[in-house]
Protein backbone atom coordinates (compact mmCIF):
# COMPACT_ATOMS: atom_id res chain seq x y z
CA UNK A 1 0.00 0.00 0.00
CA UNK A 2 1.70 3.45 -0.84
CA UNK A 3 1.71 5.40 2.23
CA UNK A 4 1.95 9.38 1.94
CA UNK A 5 3.49 11.81 4.32
CA UNK A 6 3.08 15.88 4.90
CA UNK A 7 5.53 16.79 6.50
CA UNK A 8 6.01 20.46 7.88
CA UNK A 9 8.83 22.47 8.89
CA UNK A 10 8.72 25.82 10.07
CA UNK A 11 11.94 27.38 9.84
CA UNK A 12 13.84 30.56 10.97
CA UNK A 13 13.00 33.80 8.84
CA UNK A 14 16.55 34.32 8.27
CA UNK A 15 17.59 30.82 7.61
CA UNK A 16 15.44 30.09 4.96
CA UNK A 17 18.15 30.26 2.09
CA UNK A 18 20.27 28.19 4.11
CA UNK A 19 17.49 25.52 4.65
CA UNK A 20 16.40 25.90 0.78
CA UNK A 21 19.59 24.86 -0.52
CA UNK A 22 20.59 21.87 1.69
CA UNK A 23 17.07 20.41 1.34
CA UNK A 24 17.08 20.64 -2.58
CA UNK A 25 20.64 18.57 -2.29
CA UNK A 26 18.84 15.99 -0.16
CA UNK A 27 15.99 15.59 -2.44
CA UNK A 28 18.31 14.96 -5.04
CA UNK A 29 19.74 11.85 -3.16
CA UNK A 30 16.74 10.66 -2.12
CA UNK A 31 15.35 10.76 -5.76
CA UNK A 32 18.20 9.38 -7.05
CA UNK A 33 18.84 6.27 -4.07
CA UNK A 34 15.38 5.44 -3.16
CA UNK A 35 13.54 2.99 -6.12
CA UNK A 36 10.19 3.29 -3.56
CA UNK A 37 10.20 6.73 -3.39
CA UNK A 38 7.77 7.81 -5.66
CA UNK A 39 7.53 11.51 -4.96
CA UNK A 40 9.48 14.24 -2.23
CA UNK A 41 8.59 17.64 -3.05
CA UNK A 42 9.56 20.52 -0.93
CA UNK A 43 6.77 23.04 -0.70
CA UNK A 44 6.52 26.66 0.41
CA UNK A 45 3.16 28.52 1.84
CA UNK A 46 2.14 31.11 0.07
CA UNK A 47 0.50 32.82 3.30
CA UNK A 48 2.88 31.97 5.97
CA UNK A 49 6.87 33.17 5.90
CA UNK A 50 9.02 30.23 7.20
CA UNK A 51 6.23 27.84 6.62
CA UNK A 52 7.33 24.99 3.99
CA UNK A 53 5.51 21.75 3.35
CA UNK A 54 7.36 18.38 1.89
CA UNK A 55 4.89 15.88 0.50
CA UNK A 56 6.49 12.20 0.13
CA UNK A 57 5.09 9.41 -1.93
CA UNK A 58 6.57 5.89 -0.89
CA UNK A 59 5.36 2.31 -2.57
CA UNK A 60 4.88 0.97 0.45
CA UNK A 61 6.18 0.62 4.64
CA UNK A 62 9.23 -0.88 3.96
CA UNK A 63 10.19 2.47 1.58
CA UNK A 64 9.41 4.54 4.46
CA UNK A 65 11.44 2.96 6.72
CA UNK A 66 14.24 2.37 3.73
CA UNK A 67 14.26 6.35 3.92
CA UNK A 68 14.18 7.10 7.33
CA UNK A 69 17.51 4.54 7.43
CA UNK A 70 19.61 6.11 5.38
CA UNK A 71 23.04 7.48 6.02
CA UNK A 72 22.30 10.91 4.06
CA UNK A 73 19.04 11.74 5.77
CA UNK A 74 20.61 11.07 9.19
CA UNK A 75 23.76 13.20 8.46
CA UNK A 76 20.89 16.29 7.72
CA UNK A 77 19.62 16.02 11.22
CA UNK A 78 22.13 18.18 12.71
CA UNK A 79 21.44 20.71 9.64
CA UNK A 80 17.57 20.75 10.23
CA UNK A 81 18.36 21.48 13.99
CA UNK A 82 20.38 24.30 13.06
CA UNK A 83 17.23 26.25 10.56
CA UNK A 84 14.24 24.79 12.50
CA UNK A 85 12.23 27.48 14.77
CA UNK A 86 10.03 24.55 16.00
CA UNK A 87 9.48 21.05 15.94
CA UNK A 88 8.29 18.97 12.38
CA UNK A 89 4.63 18.20 12.35
CA UNK A 90 4.81 15.02 10.62
CA UNK A 91 1.69 13.04 9.38
CA UNK A 92 1.11 9.68 8.09
CA UNK A 93 -1.28 8.59 5.68
CA UNK A 94 -2.66 5.48 4.01
CA UNK A 95 -2.86 5.35 0.29
CA UNK A 96 -6.35 4.70 -1.46
CA UNK A 97 -6.29 3.41 -5.04
CA UNK B 1 7.88 26.19 -10.91
CA UNK B 2 6.35 22.94 -9.88
CA UNK B 3 2.75 23.54 -7.53
CA UNK B 4 2.02 21.64 -4.96
CA UNK B 5 -1.59 21.03 -3.42
CA UNK B 6 -2.95 19.57 -0.87
CA UNK B 7 -6.66 18.90 -1.06
CA UNK B 8 -8.55 18.04 2.52
CA UNK B 9 -11.89 16.51 1.90
CA UNK B 10 -14.02 15.51 4.25
CA UNK B 11 -16.82 12.52 3.46
CA UNK B 12 -20.09 11.04 5.06
CA UNK B 13 -18.88 8.31 6.96
CA UNK B 14 -21.69 5.83 5.11
CA UNK B 15 -20.30 7.44 1.51
CA UNK B 16 -16.72 6.55 2.15
CA UNK B 17 -16.71 3.34 -0.46
CA UNK B 18 -18.76 5.01 -3.07
CA UNK B 19 -16.31 7.84 -2.64
CA UNK B 20 -13.10 5.57 -2.97
CA UNK B 21 -14.76 4.05 -5.80
CA UNK B 22 -15.35 6.97 -8.00
CA UNK B 23 -11.90 8.47 -6.94
CA UNK B 24 -9.51 5.82 -7.94
CA UNK B 25 -11.42 5.94 -11.07
CA UNK B 26 -11.17 10.03 -11.60
CA UNK B 27 -7.24 8.87 -10.24
CA UNK B 28 -6.34 6.69 -12.97
CA UNK B 29 -8.17 9.36 -15.30
CA UNK B 30 -5.90 12.23 -14.63
CA UNK B 31 -2.67 10.23 -14.31
CA UNK B 32 -3.30 8.60 -17.96
CA UNK B 33 -4.54 12.53 -19.44
CA UNK B 34 -2.36 14.57 -18.02
CA UNK B 35 1.68 14.81 -18.47
CA UNK B 36 2.03 17.72 -16.42
CA UNK B 37 0.39 16.11 -13.52
CA UNK B 38 3.23 14.31 -11.31
CA UNK B 39 1.74 12.75 -8.60
CA UNK B 40 -1.96 12.75 -7.76
CA UNK B 41 -2.62 10.39 -4.94
CA UNK B 42 -5.89 10.11 -2.68
CA UNK B 43 -4.88 8.92 1.43
CA UNK B 44 -6.69 8.24 3.93
CA UNK B 45 -6.29 9.91 7.62
CA UNK B 46 -5.22 7.49 10.32
CA UNK B 47 -7.05 9.38 13.09
CA UNK B 48 -9.93 10.96 11.94
CA UNK B 49 -12.60 8.87 10.04
CA UNK B 50 -14.05 10.07 7.48
CA UNK B 51 -11.21 12.88 6.25
CA UNK B 52 -9.10 11.77 3.19
CA UNK B 53 -6.29 14.20 1.60
CA UNK B 54 -5.31 14.42 -1.79
CA UNK B 55 -1.20 15.20 -2.26
CA UNK B 56 -0.92 16.64 -5.79
CA UNK B 57 2.07 17.83 -7.83
CA UNK B 58 2.07 19.51 -11.10
CA UNK B 59 4.75 20.78 -13.43
CA UNK B 60 3.53 24.59 -13.29
CA UNK B 61 0.58 26.52 -13.35
CA UNK B 62 -0.56 25.95 -16.86
CA UNK B 63 -0.66 21.78 -15.86
CA UNK B 64 -2.88 22.79 -12.66
CA UNK B 65 -5.42 24.68 -14.54
CA UNK B 66 -5.52 22.54 -17.46
CA UNK B 67 -6.34 19.97 -14.47
CA UNK B 68 -9.18 22.06 -13.32
CA UNK B 69 -11.09 22.38 -16.59
CA UNK B 70 -10.81 18.82 -18.00
CA UNK B 71 -14.12 17.28 -18.98
CA UNK B 72 -13.37 14.17 -16.70
CA UNK B 73 -12.91 16.72 -13.71
CA UNK B 74 -15.87 18.81 -13.84
CA UNK B 75 -18.37 15.80 -14.49
CA UNK B 76 -16.97 14.18 -11.10
CA UNK B 77 -18.21 17.38 -9.19
CA UNK B 78 -21.70 15.93 -9.06
CA UNK B 79 -20.60 12.89 -7.60
CA UNK B 80 -18.43 14.81 -4.80
CA UNK B 81 -21.24 16.48 -3.95
CA UNK B 82 -23.23 13.54 -2.91
CA UNK B 83 -20.43 12.38 -0.65
CA UNK B 84 -18.50 15.21 0.58
CA UNK B 85 -19.38 16.05 4.67
CA UNK B 86 -18.43 19.73 4.19
CA UNK B 87 -16.53 22.38 1.60
CA UNK B 88 -13.15 20.89 0.98
CA UNK B 89 -10.05 22.61 1.91
CA UNK B 90 -7.96 22.95 -1.03
CA UNK B 91 -4.01 24.30 -0.43
CA UNK B 92 -1.76 25.65 -3.30
CA UNK B 93 2.23 25.27 -2.39
CA UNK B 94 5.31 26.44 -4.30
CA UNK B 95 7.32 23.97 -5.28
CA UNK B 96 11.25 24.48 -4.32
CA UNK B 97 13.80 22.71 -5.81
Amino acid sequence: MTIGVIAVLKIQLDKTDEFEAFFTELSKQIRANEPGNLAYQLTKSRTEPGTYKVLELYKDQDALTHHGGTDYFKAAGAKFAAVLAGRPEIEYLDGVG
